[in-house]
């Protein structure tokens, strides 16, 4: 057991924070001002900054890393990727969309990767892994908790050569992007199949007719269109090529599987990139702002605030780094139950971390003025994602429990 | 001592209850959907239906409940009123303006009515009290803490029969509203007087030349469009006449701690209606909504939840109830420590029954297809409004450590 | 609604007050002596200074104020005892038992009055309400949970004109007093009638052959023996006369249902008179401790708790107070949603005031020095008295789903 | 950076769980009925069946193996020896000190080895390592905030070839068992010097003439007299030969520093082993317990607690480990942050771990049938060990905000 980053990451560590000093906070402030232009003229594309901060992060090297066992892609392991992805989580609006390791682009890669035809990895994951276009994964549904997957509602159905699709489905993140050109469809092919021989997911590209973006789903006040907002979703007699099945029939609540893992341990790296730059900006403001005479930072109780995000952020960290090795060394099965654990783990500790930074910024903290408020919205999210934390608290109990049933 | 309402005050809830069920929940989604548009049409105008309602609520006699003292205009005693603004809570957007009871023109009537000129009652107040017009409270400066009002930097300058104002503030709540028709100003007439003799408020109608409404702040993404934003207003060179002084100079920070006391118990009654909604709402979702075969209502945590929320929000009300009969019997002074004591109580209580009311909901909780998060974010304002709850714990641990300083 | 006590309350409290400066606090130090040569002594009985206290007590006309509707033994109504409870809280050790005011006598002279005989009253309520002797109520069991009253083990059979007992229980508070004269026992006469008709309770002598004291059940290394302890029994062909039955057959569970509510709203007073006192010893110790070169009570931190002492324990006395005024006006049964509120609220807050007090005494809190780590554990206890919390809070959702339930 | 541990300690583990499973938990009934016996004839001395453990453990190897530095007498790296001081934990009475693991012998040891003379080694050290008698270490003083160890009141003055001690100290654990044969004691020789030169160590055999045992500190009702309890003691013109002295005079607060870091984290180490016992106590009473007919295992709120304590822990335990591998790549020094920082999570994480497997315990959980009280009680002291928490989050919070003042 060691805990120093092997050499690789520590050189990528150094690339990476010079990109983030030179290109990404310096253009942070003019994201928020197209930002804010996207909202008044009701468009959902990304702010303009950010293609250039593509292009820089691609020449410099930091591209693709979160593509697990593919090197020849700019992939690292989970382990190596895990401090990077912090790093970005530090300008989430911006960073990771720039080395083109945002979700959930990500997950749909690695399921092209994994389960694509050639044929779908020619024509959607090349495009993707070059940063071209964006994509969807649309699996949350409106009727359904989201925490039970063999629920799902929408039906593919074969016809002939096609598949016909009808159902709802919503907060489909990045959806309503235009240049959010492809979506990954989960859904079910026989609802009389064994309960996960069911779901199916198929390709369906943005213009296909019956596929309709209703609206997009707001998060508190903020509607998130630096990434392409949270879609609802209606198909109605979507017909795409049969050849736009992913894997076989039947397959998809596997494939669903393959893909949760990875995605929540980016999550939850990135979210801790969060919760540093929140701990950054709680103590610069407490060092800045003087009240009844002396700065906010001699105030035993913002002292108390600070001390303990450290102490719960230090955990945190090394759970996921731990879980990032576990996830390289026995799979994403072997580490099922560390992954619950920082899904659980990421947003108790990083919501708390905001609430006290917000604190120490006043009224303005809640602003536009600040980011604090509207990281508080995303990492609220992810208590429910892929299921609230209670399920996977009840699972994570019952696999604990299971260790002294079978010795007693 | 005894627990029940007096007659008068279990009429009015009747009235009231009726009138909500009649009409205000009714008009509720429709408020919604004029609040969307005012949003896309970046307009800061309240929602049309609120026009409806306050005619409907003055007919019924449901009107300036507020104003303690003053039976004439509608007003009642505290305890009357708490559980009548805790009702209109319930329907935040809607009900406390129906009524004509909404902040921060509930204050500005008080100040009004307490200090003000026989013309300014003439010119300001009785449209107010009419339900005519808006107005906003401007003290909040963005580089000073709010918790210090000794500290305000805005200059009122005496120039022969005028004033003249410069200096900057926000989160002046209200003032997006075109139909805001005047600020109450608080400032500095004499920097160099005793502390709490240097400030004075003063009137500024809203067209006056050097008066620029900035912009409106967000929270939580939020404008409050309903409720006129909150806005950043620039002062520069701005003239009024002498006349438009309230009370004498230096009596603005006397004048605004008379203000204070009624405000914050408003605040808290009518978050604890919200707290109530939330309540609602949570056990409503969690009997309806089935996860693994079972209603969420039938999950030991969601019951704790619901139980907790009970068991806190009696103990609320109940000193916010106290408090009220503070205020009536020995003043707001005499009911200062309570008065703290609610401040720091309610935000924090309502803040936790909300997060587990919008957890209850799953991610359309956060959205705009329920009022939770939305109230969250009002609530979560709270924990700010004239100082962080800190600087007023602080000040009741000095009071409490008092009682035994003496004694030892 | 209003908030003040009636004058009768008032001049107790001011009697009360003058009999605890006077009398008891004086005598606490020379109890706690006492009580450590108990412990040494492996001795059982009270400390000596409480006969003493108990004439003082009756002569000043402090005495049996618990029992509601029997003013001719001294009896308030509940919101009448219920401040003066708490003020007993304050030395926990001494004044219930000096004001004839402690558990679990209280709740058996209620049973007596209520359900027994003539006889009964004359051989075992006279002795108790005049002070001279002490009891036990024998409910809970080793091997059966105590929330669940219908399940119980012990049997009582009867054989002519007697009743054969056998069986076990344990927490039975009081009974290690060799003056505990007598226990109300519960069991099962009938385990084939209907659920809540199967149990009896029955008065058992203490020196009836078969009955025997195993241990004192310790609470965090305490043994309580101040007030007799918390013994382990076992009944062995115990045999009564059949006229120690109290009611009839098959009434045991409705005795005990009438012995609860009363029971838990006194442990709730006298608890927030624990809390008052740690928030008194936390404040004598904060103003007179220096670190770093400033007293305790300057610290942000100290200064937190102490608010939030003040906070909680204002909002949890008037719940108290409002359920006691409910039992007054609308019976035990109609207050028994308010009844579980308390229960579930008052070991939380003052638990968490204790911990805070203990703090800021150092290690010395935690030892025999202070009162502190003694209170904590009584405290600690009641989150599990007549079952756990976390059955309570079940049930009070229940009740809160119902609302809905039937509405919707 | 890599999780597993390395081949030395993997093996020392499995001989550790060996010798935990074949001897020490089959020995804990027995060391419960000898604690018993002890408080009834008010001794001190450990448990009888130690003597065999003792025996035991050091044929199986497995001895001072905390001794960082030292294999020649069993000791191991911090990073090899966290696991297995963890084991120990989990019987927290015999275990650490089967092993010659047991504090405060191990800070002793420690620092005679560092900075003992050749003599004191061979008088005092060598028995110790050897296990035949035990040490305390006399530094908390009862006028002293122990946080403040410039503070420091007893005085050790010159005179001769002898130093003579005068003052008082408390809370010196092991010092009441009689086998305790001497202490290290810190006092002042020069208070007229530089703050951290006025303090010196010296060794004071137990049976020196003027001191006194004056009794042992209660925590709760504990007298922790299994491992020798907290003894007061006095010291009264108590004289030793000037080569009893550590170090040199005015080294005592370094030599402090040096022993504080080691202490502090194997009590970590320790505390994660009482929280895994607690977790396996917990999990199985909740799956052996029944209530209103099924497990308590099923219950939504016991799978939460069971679920949140997994999830801490493994966090605190990685941070614990990252804390050794510190102390072993950058020394003690280096590691303070992150020994700071264990230090206040520990006992707050495993006290409520402690909490809530006592909750799932009933009344019982209390009591001396489970060790889960005093389990409770000891991590308690945690809190206020070396200093209190807050003062411990202060020093942190002031480490966190230089990085940003240098920066900013």
């Amino acid at each position: 057991m060691h805990f120093a980053f092997d050499e690789t990451t520590t050189e990528l560590i150094a690339k990476l924070e010079a990109f983030m000093d030179e290109a990404v906070y310096p253009a942070e402030a003019e994201a928020a001002e197209q930002i804010e232009t996207l909202y008044a003229e009701d468009r959902w594309d990304p702010p303009a900054v950010l293609d250039g901060l593509k292009e820089q992060a691609r020449e410099r090297g930091l591209w693709n890393f979160f593509l697990a066992g593919h090197p020849e892609e700019g992939g690292l392991t989970n382990l190596q990727y895990a401090p990077l992805a912090e790093i970005t989580g530090r300008s989430i609006q911006l960073a990771p969309a720039a080395l083109n390791c945002a979700a959930p682009d990500t997950g749909n890669m690695e399921v092209l990767t994994m389960f694509g035809t050639p044929e779908q990895k020619e024509q959607w994951l090349r495009p993707l892994l070059d940063g071209q276009i964006r994509s969807a994964f649309a699996m949350t549904e409106p009727d359904v908790a989201s925490s039970d997957a063999t629920n799902i509602g929408l039906s593919i159905v074969r016809d002939g050569d096609e598949y016909v699709i009808n159902g709802r489905k919503w907060w489909i993140t990045g959806a309503m992007n235009p240049n959010c050109r492809v979506f990954i469809v989960m859904g079910k092919t026989d609802p009389s199949a064994e309960r996960h021989r069911q779901q199916s997911m198929i390709l369906v590209p943005r213009d296909t007719p019956g596929l309709e973006v209703v609206r997009g789903m707001h998060v508190f006040g903020y509607h998130d269109r630096d990434h392409g907002g949270h879609a609802e979703l209606r198909f109605t007699d979507v017909r795409v090529p049969a050849s736009n099945l992913i894997g076989g029939e039947g397959e998809g609540f596997a494939i669903a599987q393959a893909r949760l893992g990875p995605g929540r341990i980016h999550h939850c790296m990135r979210s801790i990139g969060i919760a540093e730059r929140a701990v950054e900006y709680m103590c610069e403001r407490a060092l800045s702002r003087t009240t009844f005479g002396k700065p906010i930072a001699q105030q035993g109780v913002v002292q108390d605030w600070i001390a303990e995000s450290r102490v719960r952020l230090e955990q945190l960290r090394l759970l996921t780094l731990k879980t990032a090795w576990l996830m390289d060394t026995v799979g994403n099965r072997g580490a099922h139950k560390e992954i619950q654990a920082i899904k659980i783990a990421t947003p108790q500790t990083v919501e708390w971390i905001l609430d006290k930074a917000i604190q120490v910024h006043g009224a303005g903290g809640l602003s536009q003025d600040f980011p604090l408020a509207e990281m508080f919205a995303g990492i609220r999210t992810l208590r429910f994602a892929d299921g609230p934390d209670e399920v996977h608290k009840a699972s994570l109990a019952r696999a604990e429990l299971k260790k002294y049933a079978v010795r007693g």
